[in-house]
């Protein structure tokens, strides 16, 4: 048994469009990394972005999943959104509407003078813009910082989702109802902390983040 | 280097409450599986449902990482819950609340008298109660399932977690918003399959998760 690089099976659950994996590793911010140690699977859930052809993580130098990836080792890394819980007229029908990638290969570290860039790269993703509020990274920071990277290329990535309704029953049923609830992620109030003045408004990066959710409770 | 199976990093993130993790195992819907395949990796991500103590998973029989699984193959079972995004005075300090455990084993399967009572569980556990709204599995749904277990032992998972504010800077700072922005996971509005009768509200089960979710918009 090899390892699937296409789906074998429901290929048309598949998709090879680039924009459809960059859509998703935009929108997810936790992806979970696994690589091989001693012959076991280790695996640590992980914040990370995209940065064009690359996805970056970063960590403390002293972290220990790091300290393997940066020695080349084969890594997946695998993001999923849970869009809606399809309820199908029968147990067995019943499904889920999701949009999953897994990537492979190898991450590298990335070079000490794209540091500072990568780690912009890093924070603006959790908070687009908030790269621009704070203070730049000091020498000590980046010291004790390590970012690695992983390119994404053809053939190094699987992309999966399943969207729409239940579907239509073999016969048509009287009476029951069949159909999608959609699940979705949303930011709420934030919450400040207790030494912050109390009139004092959440940045731009922050409110600007709010405004992109429409369900947003702010 | 070994596999840890205690936290080395920040202990104090570290739970080794069975009632945190089962708490997160019964939240979340969809785990993150590897294992390891020709010494690389492989991974997905899969719906699941904690019974007592152990994890169920199911699939077709005719699943290439079920069927791998089920040769009892070293795997990881990793989940996740973005719960924040903490946004200190700094990006170096910025960070994210989360929960999140890794638990690690080999699955078997379930034995054939027990795979109905395992589905029920697995129905029940995206919708709960909705198991007793479908007709019973049939002969031949049955036939095509398979459903793997997983134990939950002493020392066979991971649990960290942060929660809390972004916490004080070095000396206060006037003028500085620090606080928490808080995610959450929402079901929205049903839609119902066009086939439906129009006047027909969705079933109990579906209303009752409705009811769990006080942002949802049903």
């Amino acid at each position: 048994m090899t390892i699937p690089t296409t789906l074998t099976r429901m290929p048309d659950r598949a998709s090879h469009n680039r924009s459809d994996l960059d859509a998703l590793l935009d929108e997810v911010l936790v992806a979970t990394l696994s690589t091989v140690v001693d012959d076991q699977p280790w695996t640590v859930p992980m914040f990370f972005a995209r940065d064009e052809d690359r996805v970056l993580i970063h960590g403390s130098t002293g972290a220990g999943l790091l300290r393997i990836l940066a020695t080349g080792t084969p890594t997946t890394l695998s993001v999923h959104v849970l869009d809606g819980i399809v309820v199908a007229e029968t147990a067995f029908e019943s499904s889920a509407n999701y949009r999953s990638a897994v990537l492979r290969g190898t991450f590298t570290p990335v070079p000490e003078g794209e540091l500072e860039d990568a780690l912009r790269t890093l924070t603006d993703r959790l908070i687009p813009g908030r790269s621009n509020e704070v203070p730049p990274s000091t020498r000590k920071e980046l010291a004790a910082t390590q970012v690695l990277q992983l390119p994404i290329t053809p053939g190094s990535w699987i992309y999966k989702s399943r969207q729409g309704p239940s579907g239509m029953p073999g016969q048509p049923v009287e009476q029951v109802w069949a159909g999608v609830v959609p699940v979705e992620q949303i930011y709420t109030t934030p919450v400040a902390d207790d030494w912050v003045a109390p009139d004092l408004p959440p940045p731009s990066s922050v409110q600007r983040l709010l405004a992109t959710n429409p369900r947003a409770s702010s």
